[in-house]
């Protein structure tokens, strides 16, 4: 692994977390590795918190990932399920955060639509478009979508911080009218 | 400091995180040192967030508590807001699981109840009952009432888990008429 950048995407939830390791090499990314984290069988909630803490921290040790994106739903079903989305969160950010590693938050749609095109697209299209975004052969392919997922807002953080910034554009009409003076259309004369 | 058992009360939130350490010998709980991490001129989320494990980090290698317990309301105003105060449980939560702290939570009126005997009692009798209940000098008392109320889970965790089982009492009427054959009141005979 010689990569320029790698990130680190991660899918947070209380039964399943997903992540997902894309490594950058000019402006090709390519997928290192993805999995899942599965806690339905510890049925201690702050034993799930501490599975969570300690394989993203592990991970973070192994691959040494520069940035953390993240998929995180802005809002949900109800107060009680969000603090314990909050909590899934909170304990994999802290094993980033504590390595200087920033971090980064997309909700489901942008993930969607930077992947697919269309913020209405199924975990199966967004599984299958990633797969060919990122030449991954079929047996490679996990079935859980929970790890695409997280390799899909791992992508998604690589399309966002590639892209131009607004800011190089005109600031207001005078300055595009003053870079651009040919496109000023020329005042008619009254017939 | 010498103590059997060592309590960690955290009282978390995203401007202003409180921290109490309390000491146990015998039966004898003393407060150790209480106060607070103050995050409001921290303008970044993640900055606080790290701001959080970090000192919770500290402090439990400092104090090597051998427990941890939460202020944790159960419902809050809004999905946003339980979703960033479960990320501040959870980085916080993270620093004591990772070094194998059991996490206990108890909700504030459990708290307030449990140390004034009203779950109506406002944050300043909490403050000045935990004065009275640990004997501390009125000049070693902070000012901010975020270290008291944490200070107060606390004590909250040690009387809880300082009580007599339920399970050890009668299980049933028949059971206790069997135990205290001379409670049973002798049926009168007629006149």
């Amino acid at each position: 692994m010689n990569y320029e950048r790698i990130i680190l995407g991660i899918d947070p939830g209380t039964n399943v977390m997903g992540y997902g390791l894309l490594g950058i090499t000019g402006k090709k990314p390519e997928m290192i590795v993805m999995g899942v984290i599965k806690l339905g069988k510890l049925g201690d909630h702050y034993l799930r918190l501490r599975r969570i803490h300690e394989r993203v921290t592990q991970i973070v040790t192994t691959y040494l990932p520069d940035e953390l994106a993240i998929e995180a739903p802005f809002f949900g079903k109800n107060v009680q399920s969000m603090l314990k989305l909050g909590r899934a969160q909170g304990v994999a950010m802290a094993a980033a955060l504590a390595r200087d590693i920033p971090v980064k938050e997309y909700p489901p749609l942008s993930v969607k639509q930077s992947i697919t095109g269309s913020g209405a697209a199924s975990k199966e299209q967004v599984a299958n478009m990633l797969r060919h975004l990122l030449d991954i052969p079929k047996e490679k392919m996990p079935d859980l979508l929970d790890a695409t997922d997280a390799l899909a807002v791992a992508l998604t953080h690589f399309y966002e911080t590639g892209k131009p910034q607004i800011a190089s554009g005109p600031k207001s009409w005078a300055d595009f009218l003053a870079k651009n003076p040919d496109r000023l259309a020329k005042r008619q004369t009254p017939l």
